[in-house]
């Protein structure tokens, strides 16, 4: 009896139209049946938002690769949600999302709608993987990218992950001879110092525009992301949506606390 | 010499001209000198979503109780960060977002708007409570919420935060009498069962709408916060943006992993 071959869920922040989720199509297909739902206008920064407050709009698209492909007016949130909950007939075994033009790394995770959708299918117990190139362009070269994918595919789906493990890779933007292979991590300490360019529509109103530089805060060696990318691997870090701080809690339990 | 007043960022979700946030600034005012800096619209369910793809429009607004006030075209997470690197002129010493209608314990944590507000706010390092109440209505009474706010503000600045605590609060919403107290305790294992309403807009084309139903994943007792808000306490759950899952980190370093 011929084995019935995995459903892969397949989405990305970016939108439907970008290179990155073409690229990632283009390997996943080899896998197994593709169903692609994605945001059909770029969503990047977006975080976990899922949309509350107006009805989604979902339209079949072709897709080269994918067995089925909607776009959609939702969050990348919303279309792993609208896959496990509405489009699909059976849950799939496995969720991709990306490839990401842009890192993903360290404290970038909150911010990532690519990771969002990647949590929210761990979340709904399909195992998942957001996928980020360390390149912002929306022009930027996705072969190498690609052919880290399919290792990155073929590893995951070989050591059997948990229905709940949702990976963050990221992928350095180097040649493929340069790199050093996949390495798993946590998350690294940083943040950004932002700052608004202030400038004026074409009416003459005034707006702000948002930006930052990243700073590290871990040291030079540490068993991070930051690291890891800054030396060529291929960082992956498991995340989950348990945002305990479990250090603080401790500290809370010997809080006077007041009442009444 | 008289001691400076500590400056308190508010913003929320729900937009500047919510109840909740008139609740909280009612309380916050007499703990120090109040800057409202929220957005213009609700933003529920916005996750830790920031501005990237277009400016934000700022307008200066007067609110009761405030020394400072801006709406603004942001997220509740664009909100702090206009605070902390464009708007005032000093860090504040404390970050307050909310009081949200409609709960945001467990899970909820990560869809959430009022909590990516407080979060960003731990982040630059500013001590920062989100509050929510447990009651979903838009017309909420807050009475019961603004005097749990102030045993809970006094709480907190008396056990003198690390800068970067930041505390998910949920109110339980039942009258001040039943309530036991503040509990700390740890993010609850839940999640949603979503589903779709399929509706037609007035030109017949079609929508569909997120809903869905709330699964506790706890035993009957559980230090977390569903237990304690079933159980009619304040819970009190430390967050933070460290979102590595440590389990699976240990398991992944036992992987075999494929590279070449």
């Amino acid at each position: 009896m011929e084995r019935k071959k995995p459903l892969i869920l397949i989405t990305n922040d970016d939108g439907i139209t970008s290179h990155g989720i073409k690229a990632l199509v283009s390997v996943a297909k080899d896998f197994g049946d593709v169903c692609v739902i994605a945001p059909d206008k770029p969503q990047s920064g977006m975080g976990h938002a899922i949309t509350v407050h107006s009805g989604i709009t979902v339209s079949e698209a072709s897709f080269p690769g994918a067995k089925l492909a909607f776009s959609c007016t939702g969050t990348p949130a919303d279309c792993v949600k609208l896959g496990k909950y509405h489009l699909l007939q059976q849950k799939p075994d496995l969720c991709l999302s990306g490839i990401n033009h842009g890192a993903n790394m360290s404290l970038n995770v909150i911010y990532s709608g690519t990771m969002s959708a990647a949590l929210e299918g761990a979340l709904e117990g399909i195992p998942s993987i957001g996928i980020s190139l360390c390149n912002n362009s929306t022009e930027a070269k996705m072969d190498t990218s690609a052919k880290v994918t399919r290792i990155l595919i073929e590893t995951f789906m070989s050591n059997k992950p948990d229905q709940n493990l949702c990976l963050n890779v990221n992928i350095p933007d180097v040649p493929f001879e340069e790199m050093k292979g996949l390495r798993f991590c946590r998350q690294g300490k940083g943040n950004w110092k932002e700052y608004y360019k202030e400038r004026k529509h074409a009416d003459g109103k005034e707006y702000l525009w948002l930006t930052g530089k990243f700073e590290n805060f871990e040291p030079a060696n540490s068993d991070t992301d930051l690291w890891a990318l800054n030396n060529n691997y291929v960082s992956l870090v498991p995340v989950h949506g348990d945002m305990t701080n479990y250090k603080e809690l401790e500290k809370g339990k010997e809080w006077e606390l007041r009442w009444g």
